[in-house]
C-alpha cells in the first residue's frame, strides 16, 4: 500500500521527536545499538533472564479522546513498566509503535516530551520503533533485567500466603466516574484522583525488592479483585479477601461504603502490585514498605482451592463471608472485549 | 475505560487462540515463560545480544480491509523476522498486540492458525501479547539471537564495497498496481506476484549466512532504492547501482521498462536484504547463494560521498549516470504519513 511523500515523513519523525532517547543508550553498555536499525541490541547482563511485557492503548478506549499527550506519553511507558516491576525486573529499554490519523507536530512534541522523560526517570531508553498513519493507537513493548530464577511468577502462591497490595486502590475509578459525570467530586479531589489515573507510578523498586520475598504478584490494572484471580487461577489457589482491609484513599473514604468497596476492588487501572508471601515475611515487607515509603497492606490469605474454578472469598465487616451474588458486582473486572 | 464483561473476553482470546503457541515454549531453554504472567522470560545464549524490532500494520494502509486473516497472520509475523534476518539475528520469539472491532471467531482462528504456522516455521514462538478492541492494528515485536559484535549493522559499508539484493525485487509492487485495476495481468500472474505481496518469505538463512561477510545489510520493505538510502546516510557514502541489473521476475519482465525499472527500483514489500560486502567477499557470497538455492545479484558499488546528503547515483543501460530528475521518480520510497 505505497503513496508519495508528503512534509513530514516517517524518518523525519522518528529523527525530530524519538531519536533524542538514544542519546541515553549511547553511555549505556546494555544496549549496544538503539533507534535507526533494522533492530535495535540488548546485552543481558550474565545469570540473568530478561522479561518482556506488550500493551497496546487505543483512543476512546484506554484514553479518551484528546487526551493530554504529554500525560499519555508519562502514562504509556508507565503501564508497561508496571507489568516489569510485577515481575521484578529492572527495565532495560523499549520499543513504541504509534498509529496516527495525521503528523501532529504540537502533539508530538508533547507526547514525545512526557514518553521521554519517564524513559530518563525510570532509566528505561527508547531503543526503537515503529510510525505510521491510522487511528490513534500505542504499542509499547518493555524489556527488563532479572537474576535468573528470580522472576516472580503468578504461579507460586502457597496456602497460608498472605495476600498483600502496595498503596491504595481504586482512586484511578473515582477519577472516570467523576469525569463522566456519574459522581460529583470538589476541583482538588478530582485533581488528586485524576493523578493517579493519569500518571501511574510504576512499582519498579518495590518489584525488585520482593523479588526474595513474595511468592507470586502481579499488577493491578483491571481491577484488583479480577487481577487476583489471574494468581489464584495460575497458582490453583483460593483467597479470603478482606474488603475494609482494601487500602482506600482519604478521598474515596469520603464516598459512600458501597462505592467505596468497588472501586476499590473492582476498579481498573491502578498499577499497584498485589503480591503473595509467607507470613514469615511480615518483618521483612514491614521494613521494604518503610524503605521505600509505600504502603503495603495485608489484605487477606490464600487458602485451598474449594471448587474446580479458583475464587476470591470476600470477608465483610462483620467477619462473614459473603454470598456469590453479593460478591459478584465487586468481582467484575475490566474486559477489553465487553461493548 | 471500564466497562463489564461480554461472552468472549481477552483471557479467553488469548487461551483459545494464541496460548497454543506457548506449547513450543515449554520446551525451548531459551524462553523460561511464555504467555500467560506480566512478562514473559527469555534467557539470552551466552556471548550473544537480542535483537529487537517491532512493527505495526494498519488495516486499510499496510492490509486491505477484508485480508485473508490467515495470509495475514502469517506475513505480520514475516515481515518482523525480516528485519532479524536483516541484522543476521536468529530467531527467539515474538510478542503480538493486537486491536479489533469486536472478537470475530472466525476471523480470530484464521489469524492465528496463519500467525503460529509461521512461528512454528521459522521457530519463533509467540511468548505475550495484548488483545484490545479498536480500529484492526497490528503490532508485533520480533527477538532474536545474534553471536555478540556480529550484528550486521546499516552503518558499516565502505568505499568500494559491492552492492547485492537477494531474490528479485518489484513484484510486490506489480500485485498492488493489478488489485489497483491500474496494470492488467493475467490471472496465472496475478497469482505469482501477489504470492509475493501476501507469503513474503524473510531471508533468516541468508542473514546468519551474512554475518562474516556482509559489511551493511537492511530489509527492503519501503523500496529498494529508497532502504538503500539508509545504509548509505548511516555509512557517509555514496552508491552507484545499475539499473538493468536490478533483478526482475519474468512477471515483471513482462512489463515495460519504465514499470520494470520503477517497480523494481522503489516498489516496496518485497522484504529482499540489500547488503554491502567486499569485492573479495564474491565467490563467499556465489556459494551461500547456491547452498540456500537462493539468487545474490550484485547490483552497484559504494562510492565516496559527492555531497552532503549520500545518495545513489543511477546507472542506465548505457552506462550513464541518470540526472537527479530521472533519478527521482524512481528514488521515491513508501511514505507511512504520505496522503
Amino acid at each position: 500500500m505505497h503513496s508519495p511523500s508528503n512534509p513530514i515523513g516517517e524518518f523525519d519523525l522518528i529523527e525530530r521527536f524519538f531519536k533524542t532517547g538514544t542519546s541515553a543508550t549511547e553511555q549505556n553498555e546494555n544496549i549496544p545499538l538503539g533507534i535507526g536499525d533494522d533492530c535495535a541490541l540488548i546485552k543481558q547482563a550474565t545469570d540473568s533472564e530478561i522479561a518482556i511485557t506488550t500493551d497496546m492503548l487505543v483512543e476512546g478506549r484506554h484514553f479518551f479522546a484528546g487526551a493530554d499527550p504529554e500525560q499519555l506519553g508519562r502514562k504509556a511507558l508507565a503501564v508497561n513498566l508496571s507489568d516489569l516491576a510485577a515481575m521484578g525486573a529492572e527495565p532495560l529499554g523499549f520499543t513504541l509503535a504509534i498509529a496516527m490519523p495525521k503528523a501532529d507536530i504540537a502533539w508530538l512534541e508533547a507526547f514525545s516530551k512526557g514518553l521521554l522523560d519517564s524513559a530518563n526517570l525510570y532509566g528505561c531508553p527508547l531503543i526503537g520503533g515503529d510510525t505510521t498513519a491510522g487511528p490513534l493507537t500505542l504499542s509499547i513493548t518493555a524489556l527488563g533485567n532479572i537474576p535468573q530464577g528470580k522472576a516472580i511468577r503468578r504461579s507460586g502462591a502457597k496456602i497460608e500466603d498472605d495476600v498483600w497490595v502496595s498503596g491504595n486502590v481504586g482512586d484511578a475509578r473515582l477519577a472516570l466516574a467523576a469525569l463522566r459525570h456519574e459522581i460529583p467530586l470538589s476541583a482538588e479531589d478530582l485533581k488528586q484522583v485524576e493523578k493517579r489515573m493519569h500518571q501511574p507510578t510504576p512499582r519498579i523498586e518495590l518489584g525488585i525488592g520482593l523479588r526474595d520475598i513474595a511468592t507470586a504478584a502481579l499488577d493491578i490494572s483491571d481491577g484488583l479483585l479480577g487481577d487476583l484471580n489471574h494468581v489464584l487461577k495460575q497458582s490453583q489457589v483460593d483467597a479470603q479477601i478482606f474488603l475494609n482491609q482494601i487500602p482506600k484513599s482519604e478521598t474515596l473514604k469520603k464516598q459512600s461504603t458501597d462505592i467505596q468497596n468497588q472501586f476499590a476492588a473492582s476498579g481498573g487501572d491502578d498499577y499497584e502490585i498485589c503480591f503473595t508471601a509467607p507470613n514469615h515475611q511480615r518483618e521483612a515487607i514491614k521494613k521494604l514498605s518503610k524503605s521505600l515509603d509505600l504502603p503495603l497492606t495485608l489484605i487477606g490469605r490464600i487458602i485451598p482451592i474449594k471448587n474446580k474454578n479458583p475464587q476470591v472469598h470476600l470477608i465483610n465487616s462483620d467477619g462473614a463471608t459473603m454470598s456469590a451474588i453479593e460478591s459478584k458486582k465487586l468481582l467484575q473486572s475490566f474486559d477489553h472485549f465487553s461493548s
